[in-house]
């Protein structure tokens, strides 16, 4: 079946997602736009849409290799990629390795240091509330999803960062922390949305040098350089 | 052994700590101060340390018979009690029956909802941050507890919420949501400070009228009337 693009379904700060012909597929369009601090700083990054797409259909193809299923099903353009049609759980996981962002200004951490082992955080997605911090009781006491749901997220979080962390290191990258989110499709939970420098903390690994959304976020200059060199390595 | 009162280990906003002639054992001094919002509203709500050790004191005894270890040694005067001495875990654990106080702040929940089940929060004690949420991952990863540690603590918690549920439903109360402490003894993990209407929330069953330090906290007045009130019920 020739894949149509449908009606808009909704736009968020960084992707438009559009319905197709086929009830179960929907169109994933990256914009350029970036969005920081709650929203109070816009601007937008060149080509960011497609650096984006690039990384992260590189990613989705690596993890489903482990056996991590993703909504991923192939890319339409070079800003918009097909996936499966998510029932999403209104729950952003957050994977961290290195201190940095929230974490150091909630627990006055030094950037930078390495966590023993690996933390997982659960927010809820809900732009009135700000994002608020969760954990698993209240994701399952606000009817969000099942413990066993939970669990199973919980499990593939971890995964996917064992195996991303070893795949970022092989390209002289540190993986200093990512959000993922997931849905329900078909009774299986799938990685959703997107894995990008909009998405994770990526550090050089020799110099230490930010390449992610934080050079947008502080003001570091070379923006797009950044995504850039991500995808080169990444793509390469 | 007789037991004699030694120096100030330390005085926080309700209770003083000192030593005494048995290196295992601490005096736990409950004081009539009364503090909230991280200390910015302060006051006194008399013969409250009395009320207090009364309360605690029958409680801990009730969850003893439950094997549910806890610090508590023997009450020496009617605001002082003996308990062990506690390698103390700065990790605050609340558990929540039905949602007040921070929850509704913070998640848009009404005052009074019954959750589906039971939520158990994790926070750091920590004044300077003050006191922010944190999950298992973060306790363990910033070094204050070992994993199997905070299971412990975890389960004995949702045991505690049990049994004291309908401990105080018996006696025409609601345990809305309370605040435990946890810390290490001989290998043991035991439950630590108080349980009482300052670390507590108790609406009774019929009127729903609170019970609790949330009189003090937003001058809803005859607060002492309230501490006197859970503890004749208690204690009777």
């Amino acid at each position: 079946m020739e894949i149509r693009k449908g009606k808009l379904l909704n736009e968020g700060k960084a992707k438009k997602m559009y319905a197709t012909n086929d009830p179960d597929r929907v169109i994933m369009h990256f914009k350029d736009d970036a969005t920081a601090f709650d929203g109070d700083k816009k601007g937008t990054i060149k080509k960011k849409g497609e650096h984006n797409v690039a990384i992260s259909t590189v990613l989705f193809k690596f993890l489903e290799s482990y056996q991590i299923h993703t909504h991923f099903v192939q890319v339409l353009k070079p800003n918009e990629i097909l996936v499966k049609k998510l029932e999403i759980i209104p729950v952003e996981v957050v994977m961290r390795n290195i201190a940095a962002g929230s974490l150091c200004k909630r627990y006055g951490i030094k950037e930078g240091e390495l966590l023993t082992y690996p933390i997982l955080e659960l927010y809820l997605k809900d732009d009135s509330l700000h994002d608020p911090m969760i954990n698993v009781d209240h994701a399952c006491a606000f009817g969000y999803a099942l413990p066993d749901e939970m669990q199973t997220i919980d499990r593939i979080a971890r995964k996917i960062n064992a195996v991303l962390k070893s795949f970022f290191s092989r390209r002289e990258l540190q993986l200093v922390d990512f959000k993922l989110e997931f849905g329900r499709h078909d009774g299986d939970i799938l990685l959703g949305d997107e894995i990008s420098p909009d998405t994770c903390r990526f550090w050089d690994a020799s110099t230490g040098e930010k390449l992610d959304k934080d050079r947008f976020r502080f003001e570091l200059g070379n923006v797009e350089g950044a995504y850039e060199e991500v995808r080169s390595r990444i793509c390469a």
